[in-house]
């Protein structure tokens, strides 16, 4: 499955897991200001905030995973199976087809709070991209340096969660999710004490026992325990290197092996396809692949962000080793 | 603390995280043929196998953290505190100095049997190698592409295991730690089924449940359960490219990230300061750091193997980021 | 706090732990079918079914805990705090206050199904009984030998569930705590087998390890998987004494023994005060108190149920020891 | 399989949980001090401490499950299975049977310290009792009211350790289950804590959740941590009744319901088939069945202690109801 994340050291940063079987021809996209966004549904964007972010692109349209706008705005869709329910058309209210959602939201808001307002007219409206593309069952994080949203259209309509931790995976909803980190409550950084009985003595034979109890499975609630923890008490400096390195580590902290994960039949493994991680202050979006675990980055401000033409770059898949002799 | 690990997909790879709170400068180096070991209490090897692998060099002599010879023999220690108890030298025995360890295996055997068989005459005498270099209480994975051993000098006196998982952290003893896998022989890779009860449903809400009960903490018994589950069941592709990416994936199942170990005061953690991949059938040594994810690699062959002089190349630690435009 | 039970081997049988600090002067109280029941806001039942159950008798009325009715429908309330939330009164509803609905509840109805249809008209009205004995937050399991209903008046209004288990405990809400057992649906009353490594061997060192997972804590959501597991899962043959033997040892899998859950200062200490057992069949309800484990039975059938008088039975609390010799 | 308790309030109690899938014909058998006790290498004891207890007894032996003699020392034997290793006969040394141990050392010592000595001279001796009766795999707890301590025959040799904690289970071995409780010296009876971030809230949502991650499954070392926990945080007055419903509530921490442990077929399963409570100080052995939950007494002073006689009282094994109307 997947896990997003939005982390501020100095500069804010929003990236994600993507865990699945098998890529879908993904790209990192820059959408520019003028590149015309039609919806289904609702009045078109002629001209709206750049976006920057990891993309299929379908008839001209960027099916984005996850993305960045040029105010410092994030969003990224994670799967959601068996709770995404989507809505008949409402009238009245903004109908927004769900493969329409991250544009829809990084076109036009600068800010979570804006986005909160947004999305109390807001229907996911049951509307497919296409027959090639049906529709994904997800939930999305929405994120600025401020605070983090979890939006999720389940049965009984749509909901809009605070999300403190900064993190999401899958299932199950947020509220359930979030309850289960009560039972998390004294794991702790530092080490072990002994709280057992007075009368015996106990010996702290390793560093990291403190948080014994801590999940290590691959399971989206263990994943989403990990990474709040990881997240919650990471240290690191502000600088752009130290950031993103420890960025990668959170995600790193529930990153899928192949393998760990059998999915279907005997040769089909969900691994972690890629780890991203935009810095939304800069417009930069770096990337990580399964099999190439150099940094790459894409820069927004180096593409010319007020033309109508989407620009994308196929991802560096193979190992880029340097050899020092 | 540590993790180490050896690995075959076509090759046969050798290398561990090293997790600490500060580096101790080490660098990867190669000690030629006819680099003269002099040991302290048994006869010098004037020459012996070539060997690769991360060390800190001092007054000349190459204090091993892990290694790989020419022959195809890797080893490496990894902390042991509170267990390890080295000896008063012993008449008639080989009284190997821990520091000496290393390079007395790599530089004479070719093979984990041999090593085993060598090992019935050993003594790890209480010798530290300096005032500066005090003693460190270490146990030791021995590989080849055949098979791994541990080795653990403690009270009751040298013991030697076999160690089926390739994989070797820290405390507790091997036995011990072997022992509590017993635990976790019901977990899998493979989707959760409910043996509960036939008259309930259960919901198999996220892929990865068949592991839930795998634990996620940093602490050595967890670390141990984590990396044995993640390496027997890795499934990779046997190109470098693929076997190098999935060794490096399962060391990142159980590499610690900066604030989730907190060491003594405020401001000091455990993080896994390098993590390496020794590739044993072409003598390359790769290695990733905290801060540079891209993989560097360095190639025993490259250097003259028949020189009498170290050769050592320093980390490079700082990230290498490819930017795409 | 609190677990119920509803499980049927030739008969069927009620009961539940009562886990609290100290006791209320509760009494085994036998509610003829004459004795009036007056409400708040609903009209009184002069005539109704007879109830045996735990009650604290106050100003004539039973405070019922738990009770069974002559038609063998059974009901018993279970601390809930933070989540019980009563709602003001509501025109057209049938008002009924907590402290009534057990009476209300077992005076009228025959079947878990007349129960649930007849739920679809009640508010839980925010009424207490009287200032020294003021609200409190309470859910409800109702069971006849055919099923079992939660219901939870909560924030979000009346939810009624249908409990397949046949359990009850505490917190959190009963969705949160069914889909909790999703992660539990792995564990097995058979010995462990290896799915872990088909290359590695395990020792299955002890019978009981196919249930290595499940929860021995004191929690109410540790003591939920632990019941439904040890019911789910119970074998007895269907004699009343077989069948009372095994009920209480249901219940004694999550007893609370002092000490082990610490209330407040450091002198008291959740216990289990009693737990019960009613064959909803013969209306013969039995207790053992914390100190007194012989099974003591009271017979709903020796009172005169056309009477309008309550009869009740003071507990036996002192252990009762029967000498051989 | 078992688990042996030892528990001091005022006065010393010891017992234990026997956990079976069927009874072995076993009574409360008293063995007054004139009973010859013949031994197969050993003198035979004429004359000795008197020993109340469990046992099975055949042609004319007692085999003792456990018991305590008139000096207020207790011993009982446990199973454990693919670790007890009986040895050969060895010149010089006091070759115990292991169906002999118990009468062996309540015969002779009134303290655990002196059975500590004797100890170093004992050999256990693969001498089964007979065909009908062949060897069980065992080891023991010895206790009085100031220790305990637990016997282990293993392929290494005679281990004797030290047993902190009053509580024995079976299998691994005892320094892997006494090294197992440091994974749980955080769990606390008292409310849990945030020490997961200060940044975040957590909703203590039930008493009890500071012991969140001990075990509940009925393995061998989950009963030890379970039976641990609940011994050493017990709390109880220190009355014979108080003493006795605790030592009990203790045992039923880590009984065993019918149905939770399958043992090979389909209509096999473990359980608690006694558990015993002796009053070390007056003699009295108390207990209860799986269905008879009222507590049965025999004195030992009842009986003529200097005859030569066994006596022996048939457990009660029916449910003993007591009826208030």
């Amino acid at each position: 499955m997947c896990t997003g994340l939005s982390h501020t050291t100095k500069d804010h940063y929003f990236g994600r897991n993507l865990d699945l079987e098998y890529p879908y021809n993904e790209k990192v996209a820059i959408t520019p200001r003028n590149f015309p966004f039609e919806f289904r549904r609702l009045p078109s964007l002629p001209t709206h905030h750049a976006i920057i972010g990891m993309a299929t692109t379908a008839d001209g349209f960027p099916l984005y995973y996850d993305g960045t706008n040029d105010a410092g705005l994030s969003m990224a869709g994670l799967n959601f199976p068996g709770n995404a329910d989507y809505k008949p058309e409402a009238p009245g209210k903004a109908n927004v087809a769900p493969f329409e959602f991250i544009p829809w939201v990084l076109g036009q808001f600068d800010t979570v709070d804006q986005v909160e307002t947004a999305l109390t007219e807001v229907n996911l409206v049951d509307i497919a991209f296409s027959a090639e593309f049906p529709q994904s069952p997800l939930h999305w994080i929405i994120s600025d340096r401020h605070g983090s949203l979890t939006v999720e259209s389940v049965a009984a309509g749509l909901r809009v969660y605070d999300n403190p931790y900064g993190v999401l995976t899958n299932n199950p909803t947020f509220d359930i999710q979030s309850f289960g980190l009560n039972d998390y409550m004294h794991l702790s950084t530092t080490p072990s004490e002994n709280r057992f009985s007075e009368r015996l003595e106990f010996d702290t034979y390793s560093r990291g026992m403190g948080a014994i109890g801590l999940p290590g499975d691959l399971s989206s609630s263990s994943r989403f325990a990990k990474a709040v923890f990881t997240k919650m008490n990471s240290v690191s400096g502000t600088s752009e290197s130290e950031s993103l390195s420890q960025f990668f580590h959170i995600l790193g902290s529930v990153a899928q092996q192949r393998g760990c994960v059998q999915v279907g039949g005997d040769d089909s493994y969900e691994i972690t396809i890629y780890s991203s991680c935009c810095n939304t202050d800069t417009g930069v979006y770096y990337y990580t692949t399964y099999e190439n675990s150099q940094i790459t980055g894409v820069d927004m401000h180096s593409a010319d962000l007020d033309s109508d033409t989407i620009v994308d770059y196929p991802l560096v898949t193979g190992q880029q080793i340097a050899m020092q002799n």
